[in-house]
């Protein structure tokens, strides 16, 4: 089994009011020259690995987790530590 | 300026009923053997570089991005050609 992180975001053309909030909000919170911010899905799994793994990847997020017309997606292979196990707030 | 992903997961202990949803979906799909699937957030931004990425990374995230209750959150620093830019379905 592989653990894989698949990440998935507004394409640019689509505006991204959930981005826009959280950009208008933290100068109010002292974060300043924060831009370009985009908020979309992390889905992080386990599967069976193999040479098709990629393509298994992609017809998951296009079938599932993503919407084609207006997402893109991302995914990586997480290493050990990394992910679920390594999450860590502080 | 750098560009920052943040992944926000529910805590581990948390139930994450849209993980347990796609999950159950996948094999309806054709795609067995998926196991242990956790939905998030994930966020991308542009923070001006310093020693105090870190601190402010963490910052964020605590006060704005995250609910440190129930969620457990990671971040990275995307190299070129990684994240907003390099997102592609295909």
């Amino acid at each position: 089994m592989v653990r894989v992180a698949i990440d998935v975001l507004l394409k640019d053309e689509i505006l991204d009011p959930q981005g826009q909030a959280i950009e208008r909000a933290l100068p109010q919170l002292g974060f300043e020259g924060v831009r370009d911010v985009r908020v979309g899905k992390h889905v992080e799994l386990d599967l069976p690995d193999g040479d098709d793994l990629d393509e298994r990847v992609h017809a998951m997020a296009d079938q599932l987790l993503a919407n084609p017309v207006i997402e893109t997606f991302t995914y990586r292979v997480l290493g050990e530590g990394e992910g679920r196990e390594g999450h860590d707030a502080r």
